[in-house]
């Protein structure tokens, strides 16, 4: 499959909401690709278990028979858009098989067979494009495998899920409780009915299991992931500026791989990244910090991803990509993890203390002890006589510490439990930011 | 040259602060590269007027002599960082002419002659690679190349210039006048000892040029670019928010294009790009709005760029692109601009009453009469009783009928010449940021 003819036959399995998208675009800017790119791309087939589907796009050959579709000796590259791992799997197994590129935006395969499929692709002369597997429509792959491929990427920050985002943003917008910006994220088509591979962050740690393989030239499991979700968290501490990110950081010559709420600067970029929107901050040794920011969902933006590795696997650009870069998990080799309570953060602590005269003693003898040292308090006003929200932040700390030191806490007689802790990201500021 | 070895002999042309960077990244990050590419590439030769520049890097060949250097039938890459339109041109013909990839950052030399570069490079089968002449390490081109292929790009919003940035950045936070951070921008070796280039829009305008070339695949030329600098500005205006912008903008068939000082709505994220930061906007017809961010100039975050481009010409990314893509100068059709007066606004109007009672009445007729309606009025207080600031926003205008009602406007015996005008850019709302 190295060469490529002028025309390029595509077969789209699963054409539901990008899916419909991507077939839309091939057809409707096929002149404007064709003037682009001197290439022509022809959807050839259009695979779903939906018969309906064949009524929006009348003139293209529409079948439930995928097998049939992938092996068409006309077609070189398969769309996969059907999601999940039970058939889309076998059916990405076939096109490789078959020495068909695969452009698939199905980043729960990746996670789960990333590594089998990267070898097979290999074998059989084969590709794989999966830029619509992270960001929606933000291009962050060909950012890291082509823009920034000078630096040695010492970490990667970013917010990648837009129902956690939109959540967030609602919360922190309305002072809503999180159960009601659910259930205004359902009605507004921007959660499932079960949200959790959402909310409970899976979603993002397998994003941040891909990129930060391919900017980390490592082979990271989802079980590297320190895993955090926004679910227990309270507006009392989103109105401080939370946000669902991941990040990865390198800490010597291992990673710090992890997935929870975010306290963020608000003089940050990523401070500004609201509703459906994603945002991945890298921070390369020699470009320092660059942004990348668009639509994390949605069927058009996901759509233009999903085209874009379409035309760079017809340019040829993903094929040699695919051959020479040693940076897919099939060649990388394995992350080596800094164990979590190894990681140096800046912490945020919400104790609510019953007995405010003494408490603050107490805490502090607690943290201290732990050698964590406070960058600021903040005791609040309260109606209730009883209790009283204290709120600090740490300088840089070890998370074991941290915790032993909330263990403390949380047992003194004069703090009802459990204390919230949300970690703290500072970014490198650029001289003339601070003049 | 369309087949590369395993190891890329490379020229480097002026070992400036650039220069000096990308000999850097190429030596120290040597094995990375090759891990992650399987590529070595080795800098042959350092070509510069300065012999004192050979004891920075003693272990690689020092020469004055261009032509040897570049003729060396090992060197695949020649880069070219001595800048200016004078024998940087020379030697890049040379370099094409003998089939050599170029590597460039210069974006004086590519707005003057970048056409019949590269079609001497077509002519020889060589390609150019000029990632660094736009946003510094921003890989913006990149992006508009294989990230946003499948987009009609509909808009490019920008802001391009570190000296401008930074300047404007000082007066907002400081309140200064345009020369006291002009002055305190020269100290810091953020603009240089004549600003004209940077401060007047011309050199924005060169990477417009380029980078809407690229996202509208259009020929642009500097002269098709309208050009208003920021050293006319004053603090008073400033504080609500003025960038220098830079605009393309698909009108129907024609494009807008313009260098300016904008208001920039604080919600944009646009909004927050200080200091030496670069950001641009694109909007594509299918991805929506996506931004690239970083800083826009220095050592390093060029050096990133120029080593990118080294990489992706020894990958064979960028002879495919060159060769596949027709976006470039030499084969893109000439742009069709829309006339600067058709261009349709919001604009900012900041006018000195003398005869407060009176004054509106005559302002605003003037305007109605020419068509244009108010969206906003402000009557500031003032100290002083003889005049008074007074500033209004309107609604979507025609600029030709903006500047016939300043010219009325000004004309008023009431209103002291010359009303400050500039233009507000309002960008597209998410759905759930309006929510």
């Amino acid at each position: 499959m190295a060469v490529m003819a002028n025309s390029i036959g595509i077969t789209v399995l699963g054409c539901g909401v990008v899916g419909g998208g991507v077939v839309n675009i091939l057809t409707e800017q096929r002149e404007l690709l064709r003037s682009r790119t001197g290439l022509t791309f022809d959807v050839l087939h259009i695979v779903d278990k939906n018969p309906d589907v064949a009524k929006r796009f009348p003139s293209i050959a529409f079948t439930t028979d995928a097998s049939a579709a992938i092996a068409d000796p006309k077609v070189q590259i398969v769309v996969e858009l059907i999601g999940g791992t039970g058939v889309a799997g076998k059916f990405v197994e076939q096109a490789l098989t078959a020495g068909k590129h695969v452009v698939t935006a199905n980043k729960s395969l990746l996670a789960t067979r990333g590594s089998e499929f990267f070898s097979l692709a290999r074998k059989h002369d084969a590709s794989i494009g999966f830029e619509a597997s992270c960001g929606g429509g933000i291009p962050i792959i060909n950012a890291i495998l082509h823009g920034l491929s000078a630096n040695r990427n010492d970490a990667i920050v970013g917010i990648l899920n837009g129902t956690c985002n939109f959540i967030l943003s609602q919360m922190t917008r309305h002072g809503w409780s999180y159960a009601q910006a659910l259930a205004e994220a359902q009605k507004a088509g921007f959660a499932e009915a079960d949200p959790t591979l959402d909310v409970s962050g899976r979603d993002t740690a397998q994003k941040l299991a891909i990129l930060g393989g391919l900017a980390f030239n490592a082979r990271i499991a989802e079980s590297d992931i320190h895993l955090e979700g926004i679910d227990t968290l309270q507006d009392t501490d989103i109105k401080l500026a939370g946000e669902l990110g991941y990040v990865g950081e390198r800490v010597k010559d291992k990673l710090s791989l992890r997935v929870h709420p975010t306290l963020v600067h608000h003089d940050d970029v990523l401070a500004d990244v609201s509703g459906s929107f994603n945002a991945v901050s890298l921070y390369g040794h020699a470009v320092g910090h660059t942004l990348y920011y668009g639509r994390g969902a949605g069927s058009m933006p996901a759509a233009s991803a999903v085209v874009a590795d379409i035309v760079n696997v017809g340019l040829g650009v993903i094929p040699l990509a695919f051959k020479q870069l040693q940076v897919f998990p099939d060649t990388a080799a394995k992350a080596a993890v800094l164990p979590f309570e190894e990681l140096q953060s800046r912490y945020y602590l919400r104790l609510t203390a019953k007995d405010v005269p003494g408490v603050l003693a107490d805490v502090t003898a607690a943290l201290g002890k732990n050698g964590i040292s406070l960058s600021a308090v903040l005791q609040r006003e309260s109606n209730e006589s009883k209790t009283v929200p204290v709120v600090i932040t740490t300088h840089l700390a070890r998370e074991g510490s941290v915790r032993k030191a909330l263990a403390e806490i949380d047992a003194l007689p004069t703090v009802t439990p459990k204390t919230v802790c949300l970690r703290i990201i500072d970014q490198p500021k650029e001289f003339s930011n601070g003049g």
